[in-house]
């Protein structure tokens, strides 16, 4: 993944100033700000100070903008799904791995991860996104019953409800996490994964 | 506080159908469905089938409705922080019933908290409402601290942060929970603060 950073202009006109990256990120900041329903190809065409054409020039509209946003987010989601340790090892670990990565995704995709997390289902696309969400959440289930079955969690609780909770916390976090600002991500991912494996409340 | 059910319709052409709490209840649906700004007098009128001069019978405008709602939720949550399991007791006690009352108020009030929680401050009654909730956030970091000065919590951790957390995952609830489809209330609270004061992980 790139980073997401103005291609130098050239000036010279009709010339597209972006490359699709950050075509692509500032497309996804306006999404956010005004809904993507709300966002009209005028309006990104204005606030990237481009003709729709050379929108255009990138993709075939503002749909495929919104697919390789949530792509983005959720490429990363599941890539983290394959990693060592989430496949190998105890399941609570296993969990307890992917809680973490997905904090670090989240804090580093923070504009498509909260694009993705404010689709309703609108559109095919949108759809899309929400069943490979509800496949995400089905892998993040069943890391918990494996967690059950070898005994490090209660077996009183409810997995598809966990997986809820769990992720309901690290997902809050596109309401107030800024990155550079305050709170560096290993210490969030850290307070997490406190909170929610180890509990607030000290033993004695 | 009252249930909002619409009031029966007298059937007389003029005559506003509605008391105001039954009015509240669909202002405060359609503006969680097309958002406060998006949402005008002509739309709510339509939705309540009512004539706008019937509303106005009863509010000033639809400030008043935002703020009478958003006062709703705000009183419920502010009324929780001074019951006696709230300010009695060791800390970590009182922010655990708090944050029991708190899914409970959640449930109960759902689209209430709903539209308190999606707040951006675009106008004086939201900014009066952020500065609500930073007041009862402080209000729960205080309790993390006081947790944190009796040695029930671990005095490493930044209360603020533990504070933002723990309420994440609690107002989380609203992007899935609905009251009567699948989990009960106590079942949700009990689950909520089994992971967030105990830990998913079990102790051997």
């Amino acid at each position: 993944m790139t980073t997401a950073k103005p291609a130098k202009r050239t000036g010279r006109p009709g010339r597209p100033g972006y490359d699709l990256d950050s075509l692509l990120a500032v497309a996804v900041k306006v999404f956010n700000e005004k809904g993507y329903d709300g966002t009209s190809m005028d309006v990104l065409a204005d606030r990237l100070g481009i003709s729709k054409s050379s929108i255009y020039h990138h993709v075939s509209g503002k749909q495929e903008l919104l697919e390789l946003a949530l792509g983005r987010a959720l490429g990363a989601l599941f890539a983290a799904t394959t990693e060592a340790g989430t496949t190998e090892g105890r399941h609570i670990d296993r969990l307890e791995y992917l809680v973490r990565r997905s904090v670090e995704i989240l804090a580093a995709e923070l504009p498509y991860v909260t694009l993705l997390l404010r689709v309703r289902g609108n559109s095919v696309v949108e759809r899309r996104a929400l069943a490979r969400r509800r496949e995400f959440d089905e892998f993040v289930g069943n890391l918990v019953i494996g967690a059950a079955e070898e005994g490090d969690v209660s077996p009183e609780v409810d997995p598809a409800l966990v997986a809820r909770l769990l992720f309901g916390t690290v997902n809050s976090l596109i309401e107030w996490y800024r990155p550079r600002v305050g709170v560096g991500v290993d210490e969030l991912a850290d307070a997490v994964v406190a909170m929610t494996f180890d509990g607030l409340r000290r033993r004695r």
